[in-house]
């Protein structure tokens, strides 16, 4: 057996997320159908983090075990054929690579990055539909910037977990939370080793009401510390957010 | 009666194009049933270009003539109006202006942009798909860019009209026709008073040849100079262009 670890691109936009559930179609299943249909070989992958119905993924990892194949195929090729099996889904394999048998694709993660676009704009999303939130109401980018440094560092990000989420406790080390205007679109870029259910939509949907003038970076500041997730903002849609990048030593 | 001046956004994969046609979901039939739901006015929008099926726009123009409201609106009202009866159709009204009476849509165009948008790698698209033309085969930018400037002036652009242009004759006038690599994704931006019919697919098809190395900057020349459409490449798909801007006095 071969352990390997899949880079991958998707459009979460028509999966009940990235796991595989009864009666809803996840990415989860389609890749490892995919797999089934190249090698017929039945893998359970195990993923760096699942993202939920509708979220993005730039480069999330995954890892599966493979037995060696009928002829030796090269990384590059394990790709080409997956993704083969994949069409026309939005998924895409954009790299595999062999890794050592204790690599784990969760455990050994020592970074994330997500980013989360907002088109700010009176009229509605088209080529990006579903693929940013749309906010008409003016945001300034500047103030959510500026509000967003109070949360980094390591602390209780109660104010920012959801109520189903099945992590251990609240503490998160937030590493980089960057606000920048592009045009009519507003990103933010949040980096952490690892992040609670719901963190970075919750933190983008309290932040938007920095953004428009509803709160001050001290109505943040008293919401964080309050470790209260009923004095955070709301939660922004998933269509809005893209796992980008997943970083191993 | 006032006449009104549209900018407006669209994502064209699930249309058989801007022009209104029996049977077949169009731009142009969309925006015309949404303006009689606001206001119950039939009307005929004049569109400064026509796009074809698949073909996507950043700012197409349009104007259509309204007579006075039961109460007086403002432009952005009446975008806002329009926009709230196009719901869900991936369509949107930038902004609307009042303009003069002569003004017109198509002969006033003084400068039309056109962006391609090509993702240049092995894995297929996900997020982007149907909005970028998918080329598995690397792709020299910089060899394209320089191919390209052979194409700007006034010029017979017969290589790169399809047979079915309705245009009087072939001569256009390319101001600009840049190439440019962003990440994976490689950029033309094709710049003119106007375009003959596919124009810049067949541009970008055939600067394509020359990204991959089959052809050569004096095969292109030799292409260009034989104004005839078979000597020139294949057409690229609609998925990837997008009408950007059009420019007026």
């Amino acid at each position: 057996m071969t352990l390997y670890k899949l880079t991958i691109e998707y459009d979460g936009t028509n999966y009940a997320g990235w796991q595989r559930q009864p009666d809803h179609p996840s990415v989860q299943e389609e890749i490892e159908k995919a797999i089934y249909g190249f090698c017929q070989q039945k893998v359970k992958l195990l993923v760096a983090g699942r993202t939920d119905a509708g979220v993005h993924a730039l480069g999330q990892v995954a890892q599966v075990e493979l037995a060696a194949f009928s002829k030796p195929m090269e990384p590059f090729e394990i790709a080409k054929a997956i993704n083969a099996h994949l069409r026309p889904q939005p998924i895409s394999i954009l790299t595999v690579a062999e890794v050592a048998e204790d690599f784990h694709a969760r455990f050994d993660a020592k970074s994330k990055l997500y980013r989360y676009k907002i088109l700010n704009r009176p009229s509605p999303a088209t080529v990006d539909k579903k693929r940013v939130w749309h906010v008409k109401r003016p945001l300034d980018a500047k103030a959510m910037h500026e509000a967003a440094q109070i949360l980094l560092g390591h602390h209780d990000f109660s104010t920012f977990r959801d109520s189903d989420c099945q992590a251990k406790h609240p503490m998160r080390t937030l590493d980089r939370l960057d606000v920048t205007q592009h045009g009519e679109e507003i990103h933010f870029e949040a980096e952490a080793q690892s992040f609670i259910h719901h963190q970075v939509r919750n933190m983008v949907g309290t932040l938007a009401l920095v953004g428009e003038g509803k709160w001050t970076k001290d109505d943040l500041a008293r919401a964080f510390e309050a470790k209260d997730r009923t004095q955070g903002g709301p939660t922004a849609p998933a269509d809005g957010l893209y796992m980008v990048r997943i970083d191993y030593d």
